[in-house]
């Protein structure tokens, strides 16, 4: 029945449960009805609105985990910080973190009350059987945007940072990563039964840097939660290996092969990598691919399905109810 | 004299050349006073006003090249595209290419008149004694803008039509790698001495995708040029080994240690990989960053110093010119 939970303890399912990066949200009609004018931040915050958006592709896919409704700055919202989501940006900071002193400041912070997500969880766990995924972002992530102030390309400033004052750098990701580990926290006390980190930018560093300044703080995050935990990152193949370490299961983006990634992390279940890309192609074109990676994740002791990075938002919801059904006649 | 054609043939030197992708251009305060008003393509299309704006980071720091000052998307003006750079975003065509249709229109296009860059070109060559670098856009990178229509993450658009239309795909790169084999040829006639293709995006694609579908035609732009080619692109470590097959001189970001590139590119010169983030540091990190990528760099045959990655615009000029003269005094 729990095939998400038992493929993340490394029982091999046939066939592979399957859920979706970010399918709560934009492709969905019944998401947009709902969100309407409701700012993204507000949105995650009121539990029965964050609740439903987070049943909508369960109820609609049926697919094999909820993964909870929320955005990864949420946390650093609760401790005060002053972060707004700007529609077609991503997350912007009114004072972005560039020096000791913005840092110390920032580090002082704490939240105190995790109700509004505990209460939207407790709805979720409540109304489903499929486990609830607690969601959150890592730390070099959540780093990453208060040091630029905003989604930037090669988070130039963050890491610059990194290499000017690591003193400074390790407090910062310290302080994510407690916030980021609360989060998660919050969500398996109101019933999330797996978790995942995402760490969307950790692609650009080098292996050296990921390892020396950013693996410790992640490893802090995601250390003993009493639940799985799936670590995810998008151009990380370069740090399969190391992000490894700090996981159950390991996400593997579309870049990267199955096979390889289970060379890479060997003996860890997988989840992944159905190309993002491959969802706007000819349906038989889409379902060669999805039997490829269904073939592929057998490299691996247990595969989770997924795609390899979010659903666009520009996805035909159709087509993913398709995939589900058709995995789940899947020999 | 000319050490970085000499590194490029292979013959290691000391210390290696030295020059940065993106010198010619906004980190300098004599670039923002001639470009002025002057929309960006307009800019490369006088051929002073290139000249000029090439020659600057040569006279301030004395690099060991002049890439020529241009833009990828030129030989998609020069062919008719209606296209801009719109300031703060990137290319932005009025026409995205999405159909079959669509790129049959596109490739009945072609460029008949070189001679603004043949120009340009020309002047930089009679002026200086460093080498003309020829500037390119790879194959790759030019389609995921034309059918994106814009600057994009994920290339979605551009990989689904690769997934959906292959015979599409495969002329609409085709033609992409003959303009841009045609802008680098002009920039060759004019007197540059070595050339460098672009491939920005094409660390998106995984590697049977990229081995597959784009390799031929990177191979095709850069075949028989008659002057040494570099090939670069970013987060391309799972690519490197195929891109070195295309080049003389492979090009190395940041984030792949220069030691693991000459294993995954026997025999290939290397060029790279200062980290960008690493300029804004304090200067004896910078120093000692610096000392440990010429280290790095002795593992492959010849070395050129670069960035891992283009000139950010808010570098210190004085910092760039303090370093090319420490790597001038380097044993």
């Amino acid at each position: 029945m729990q095939s998400l939970l038992e493929a993340a303890r490394g029982v091999a399912q046939n066939p592979p449960p399957i859920w979706f990066m970010r399918q709560a949200g934009r492709s969905l009609p019944e998401y947009r009805r709902v969100r309407a004018d409701i700012p993204m931040l507000e949105a995650c915050l009121r539990p029965e609105l964050a609740a439903e958006i987070t049943m909508q592709p369960v109820w609609r896919h049926g697919v094999d985990g909820a993964v909870f409704f929320s955005d990864i700055v949420i946390p650093l919202k609760l401790a005060g910080v002053d972060v707004e989501i700007a529609p077609g940006v991503g997350p912007v900071f009114a004072e972005p973190i560039r020096t000791r002193a913005d840092v110390d400041r920032l580090v002082s912070r704490e939240v105190t009350d995790w109700s509004a997500i505990e209460d939207g969880v407790r709805i979720v766990a409540h109304e489903l059987t499929v486990p609830v995924i607690a969601f959150g972002g890592a730390p070099f992530t959540l780093a990453a945007y208060l040091v630029e102030g905003r989604p930037s390309r090669d988070h130039l400033a963050a890491r610059t940072l990194m290499h000017s004052d690591l003193a400074a750098w390790n407090d910062l990701l310290a302080w994510c990563a407690r916030l980021t580990r609360g989060f998660i926290q919050a969500q398996i006390r109101a019933g999330a039964r797996i978790a995942q980190l995402f760490d969307s930018w950790a692609g650009s560093l080098s292996l050296a840097n990921y390892e020396q300044h950013v693996f410790p703080h992640s490893s802090a995050a995601l250390a003993d939660l009493g639940v799985p935990t799936i670590h995810f990152g998008v151009g990380t193949a370069h740090l399969l290996q190391a992000m490894a370490r700090a996981t159950d299961v390991v996400g593997v983006d579309e870049r990267t092969p199955l096979e390889l990634a289970a060379r890479l992390a060997p003996g860890k279940p997988l989840q992944g990598n159905i190309d993002p890309a491959m969802l706007a192609a000819p349906w038989e074109v889409l379902a060669a691919h999805v039997d490829a990676v269904i073939a592929a994740g057998r490299a691996a002791p247990a595969h989770i399905l997924n795609l390899g990075h979010g659903v666009p938002p520009t996805t035909d919801p159709e087509v993913l109810t398709r995939l589900v059904a058709y995995v789940k006649e899947h020999e």
